[in-house]
């Protein structure tokens, strides 16, 4: 089969493709594996992300648990936490992947690739975080964590997060790497809960303590390797106008501008479909030709062949 | 530069290449990262093994107090907790490496591929396992152990620890990603802890209570790539006849025959360098053109000058 009459697509999974826990994980990505590979039986050659939230989240609060415990071990911070999510995220996905694609009778490499993402230390968001992480602290650890620097929201009844900044993307650094494995018409996973943040001092990249929202680093993984499709696999079928209310509509088909109306209309939630949103537009304008979908996982196979979700175009 | 000029090299670096806490690692690998880079100056296109023993230690009693504290959690078995250190480890390795080479005005792309290796269930290594892991546990705790079907060893006044099988690689599940990446002359970080062991199971890989030797992979991987040369880094200078008896003797040369003579001799110790030895003899019966050296961190650079190490050849 020749690789050119593939379409190129990275698909962008969220975290109902992956569950929370170890188990929920092991069988989430089972389903998900099922809409992948019907994706490849389309012809699609995939680069695939995903978030990382809940993963990354039990992986810092085990790593700080053993810090309590065991006093000879040093902290791990943040960056480190989200290189071992992306391994364990990363490989259970393609495992499930490799295996369904195997069951019906396609042979394809699927391997996952350690991502870090350059962000500008200047980046507005990191004098307002805005993204809660770690489990509840008392008051007390609460005042110690903000005279370490650290940001810290209360929930009333609940205790006190940790908030962290989630910066733009500015460069994915193994970029070569990934785009000689997808040339190579291999399925990468790549990038996987927004990659690895960090910052260029002279030489070295620095951890962040900050994350990169997973549907901003998919737009700019597409508009990176010229795919043909952005596809967005979320909780919802579609995107919605007037979402939530009793003049609810589906939108089947928006152009960039329509998509930037609403925004300005206030339409998208912003923890929601607004990041979406961006990161559609952010691709099509070094895209234009290229087209995102927005659907769910459930909704998939029949959204890439025009029958669901929401297509954005230039 | 013409990458046909370039020697071909697998390296695979011990525990000493990376200590054993999160702190102690990000030093370890600065200095790693410079005898790397010296490799890449002396024209190898490289391909790093690493161990991960502290590490996947460190990640599985996380994961495992974890679980003891917070119920909602099922247990994270031992192939996540080695997919988590691959990331761990990876990002450390790929970061201190590019550093280095970005100070020396040279930019290459470093990145970590997540690996699995399949083993064989019927393995004689799973029915004596030998790889002792985790934290020490009380005899109650080991009963428990021994009655889930895990092996445990008693370290007198100690206590307890599990025992996991160490069986043989057979074969790399993402070479086709690994030779892709060094095809391309990329560096890439893979197959760390030996890789993920994993067991064929229809069209699906389960991973297996067990850890592969890192040599022995790292033999494998030089197979597989048709490398020029398998680098082994570990903490002697060179191999040695009667190592640490009054007539020890430095070798600086070794045929495949000498090395197996001196095998059956009892030269080597088991957990030390036969393991490295098995693997120069494996990969130089499938490459009979290359060649094995195997010296220190320290010498690297000496050695791949021919002033220091040993090198076996078919």
């Amino acid at each position: 089969m020749n690789i050119t009459t593939k379409k190129k697509a990275v698909v962008s999974l969220g975290h109902q493709a992956l569950g929370c826990t170890t188990m929920e994980q092991r069988t989430a990505v089972q389903k998900t594996a099922r809409v992948l590979a019907d994706l490849v039986e389309a012809d699609y050659q995939l680069t695939i992300t995903h978030s990382n939230g809940p993963q990354v989240s039990m992986i810092h609060k085990a790593m700080t648990e053993l810090r309590r415990i065991y006093a000879d071990y040093t902290p791990a911070p943040m960056c480190v936490c989200s290189a071992m999510s992306q391994g364990y995220v990363g490989y259970d996905i393609q495992n499930a992947l490799r295996a369904e694609l195997l069951s019906r009778g396609i042979s394809k490499t699927v391997s996952t690739l350690l991502t870090q993402v350059t962000v500008d230390p200047y980046d507005e968001a990191f004098y307002a975080p805005t993204k809660i992480i770690g489990r509840y602290m008392s008051e007390e650890e609460a005042r110690i964590e903000t005279e370490k620097g650290n940001y810290v929201s209360e929930e009333p009844g609940k205790g006190f997060r940790r908030v962290i900044a989630a910066p733009k993307p500015i460069d994915i650094v193994e970029i070569e790497a990934i785009r000689r494995l997808a040339e190579g018409d291999q399925i990468v996973i790549a990038c996987g809960g927004g990659g690895i943040p960090v910052i260029e001092q002279k030489h070295a990249l620095k951890g962040a303590s900050a994350v990169i929202e997973k549907d901003s680093i998919a737009g700019k993984l597409a508009a990176d390797l010229k795919a043909d499709q952005l596809i967005i696999l979320t909780s919802v079928p579609c995107v919605y106008k007037n979402f939530g209310t009793d003049s609810q509509e589906e939108l089947s088909a928006l152009s960039a501008d329509q998509a930037k109306a609403c925004m300005q209309d206030g339409q998208f939630g912003e923890n929601d479909m607004l990041p979406k949103i961006e990161a559609a537009i952010s691709y099509l304008s070094a895209c234009p030709g290229g087209s995102v979908l927005i659907t769910s996982l459930d909704r998939a196979a029949d959204a890439v062949r025009g029958r669901a979700g929401t297509v954005i175009t230039s």
